[in-house]
């Protein structure tokens, strides 16, 4: 027997029919002998639909009755289940967040949860009952409903296993798992039957949306096994063997390190949310990076890659990606608060630019795997303007018309055509 | 400075611009230097929208769990008002039945009040806030939302207006007071500008439909006054002075029998929804009046009028009205469970009739009510067929096509054409 929680996320949940296809799964779980635990976003749509009741009261909503009221989507979701598990003729009991205390901050609209007392869902569970909670919400110290913030579900799903101990939690989306890239990019991605937490930061960052990052982050602190797969997937029968374990979705969990085979990469990341700005002919001397970005980010832009260049006779080009939409603001901070003040020649943005990023924990063990990457690049004619590193992680920035192409040969170049997924790289 | 419950329905919290309205209405109450707490139902279809969606989930909706989606109606409309409110920069906050510990039985759906905890309550309006409580629901010992069942929002109301000791409840609607008949009968119907709880309770339960019975009983029980009013009528500017209290809708309070000029009749109601039967031919001895009542209430079906004739030839006739879709019903269990039994003659239905009845506490002290009544009806033609009395209402049973005449003659016979409403009828 097993304590399993899943999430259903809002397309799970998002007809009558499909919360009825969720009752059925849980059924099968619970038959099976597994302690269910069921944490559920609201109806596709019913959270919007709230919102933009809000913004019609008013431009700027108060943030603890905005809570109050958006927390209604989750409540309504939990209790249709509940009705249709029973319905089943299954035991079950829905409670909303205040009422499983998920005690939390009272960080309206973006609140962190603190505790989580796990006895009366314990005392659920032993009486055989399938335990339905509602995600995305808890309650403060005073008794005000806070909500996590958008997507926060996961987290809560994450939660309750940590507080629980859970054997696994599994997050069921629309998507079978996570893959080596995006498959409309190429036909030959393949879906990881494993991946770190680590990994799965970096990939969930670099815009592979499969999981929200806060909650793998939350995961890896604890350690809760995390599974993502597909709600839509029938031949989940809700056994725990392993079969189950080793092929349905994609496992993330803590890097073992067991592994002679290990992959050196798992997946290829990218982002077309890119903008490069280059500050050129810059003076070359100290607090120059600080008098570049302090403006930037006192106007709320976020910086990603930051590169400078080395000095030729005394002055050096500094280089910074932004998110697209903030270029204009950036160009027109620096030409207007900086560019005079630190007597820098020009300043060009380009927003024809895209991120693709190489990640794996393979990477700490081997070396090579950057310099395979830009050989593959460049023998495929493509130009690298900008590259970053992490430990388990390099990042290069090109020109947008290339990213398919660039794709299609490192996933080629780095083994993960294969079937198996991830694999060890000839060569490298 | 006043303390004053208002309770908004569904109607008046049935747009975003209608929440707006109540929201400048209750900052007119608040600039006047009242504590205001407001009691809101759920928008208007929102109740109905969730009923059909649980109904879609199972034919039979699990009772705790249809009250935990039920209630979040009421808090998506408080927390829509306290923005609103805030918006117009006045100190205002929503609480669920749950978060001011107003605390039911067990009963989901149909649950009742035991106990309002008004510490939370009163801490917010002593910081000079508008506090806004979710109508209709409560939490049981467990901490399960139950709901009041429908129109529990009045309920809601007047227990809060019990528990603070507030000077006035006052229920917004979309009527502007209780009249003293239906004016689409007779344009010559007033508005009462006092009715007392007893007489109120009469006129309700007789078909005047303004108000929950149940939270007319509730503020009877604790004399807490109780106004209705319309959430239209702009000249209602949140001054608590003696005009609003002699003019602006209808007061609902104790009969304080002081009043040398007291009505005798308050008000005309009456009901389409009556249908006849009648036992011909009974033996006259003890128990028939059982023998044929009781297999009706064994078949769920309420009876209203109850008349037994006087006997001759030791046989009488046994008349008794049901509500009009249980005749069929009626009649079946008669003649299939009692007809024989008892030797009766003849069973007969009659679903054109409708009952009229005169209400009014003044009928306490003043014989002649009824033979005017009857003398009345007589003058013009109109046959009575059944007769019942209580202290404070006579009713009739009469054909339904004299119905709209009927109302008429009394109306005016009883001197309610009057501009002040009520008043002291002549000759009697």
């Amino acid at each position: 027997m097993a304590l399993i929680v899943q999430k259903y996320g809002g397309t799970s949940m998002g007809s009558i029919d499909r919360i009825k296809n969720v009752a059925k799964r849980v059924k099968r779980w619970h038959e099976n002998g597994h302690q269910i635990v069921v944490v559920v976003s609201a109806m596709s749509g019913e959270t919007n639909r709230l919102i933009d009741l809000a913004r019609q009261i008013s431009s700027q909503p108060d943030p603890r009755e905005y809570d109050q009221m958006v927390s209604t989507g989750e409540q309504v979701s939990i209790s249709l289940l509940a009705m249709a598990i029973k319905d089943l003729g299954i035991g079950a009991r829905s409670f909303t967040g205040g009422q499983v205390a998920i005690k939390t901050d009272t960080s309206f609209n973006k609140a962190r949860i603190q505790s989580i007392d796990d006895q009366k869902i314990r005392a659920q569970l032993d009486a055989g009952n399938v335990v339905i909670v509602a995600g995305f919400q808890g309650v403060d110290e005073e008794g005000n409903i806070t909500t996590l913030g958008r997507g926060g579900s996961d987290t809560t799903g994450v939660a309750l296993a940590a507080a629980l101990g859970a054997d696994e939690c599994q997050i069921y989306t629309d998507v079978d798992g996570v893959y080596t890239t995006d498959p409309r990019v190429t036909p030959k991605a393949k879906k990881l039957s494993k991946i770190t937490f680590e990994e799965m930061l970096e990939m969930a960052s670099l815009g592979s949306k499969v999981l929200q990052i806060r909650s793998v982050e939350f995961a890896g602190k604890y350690q809760v096994p995390l599974r993502v797969l597909s709600s839509f997937d029938e031949s989940n029968d809700g056994s725990f063997d392993e079969h189950f374990k080793q092929n349905v979705g994609t496992l993330i969990t803590i890097d073992e390190g067991d592994n002679m085979e290990q992959a050196i990469i798992s997946g290829i990341a990218f982002n077309r949310d890119e903008a490069k700005v280059v500050v050129r002919g810059v003076p070359d001397h100290p607090g120059i990076a600080s008098a570049i970005l302090s403006p930037i980010g006192n106007a709320n832009i976020e910086v990603d890659m930051i590169v400078q260049n080395i000095s030729t006779n005394g002055t050096t080009d500094f280089s910074f990606t932004v998110n697209r939409p903030d270029l204009d603001k950036a160009l027109a901070v620096l030409n207007n608060e900086v560019k005079d003040e630190i007597n820098a020649k020009e300043v060009i943005g380009n927003d024809n630019v895209v991120k693709i990023s190489l990640v794996g924990v393979g990477m700490r063990s081997h070396a090579g795997v950057a310099s395979l990457m830009f050989q593959t690049l460049a023998e495929n004619n493509i130009n690298i303007q900008m590259i970053s590193t992490s430990e388990i992680k390099v990042s290069v920035l090109i020109q947008e018309q290339h990213l398919e192409k660039a794709v299609k040969f490192l996933h080629t170049a780095f083994g993960l055509d294969r079937q198996d997924g991830a694999s060890k790289v000839a060569g490298v």
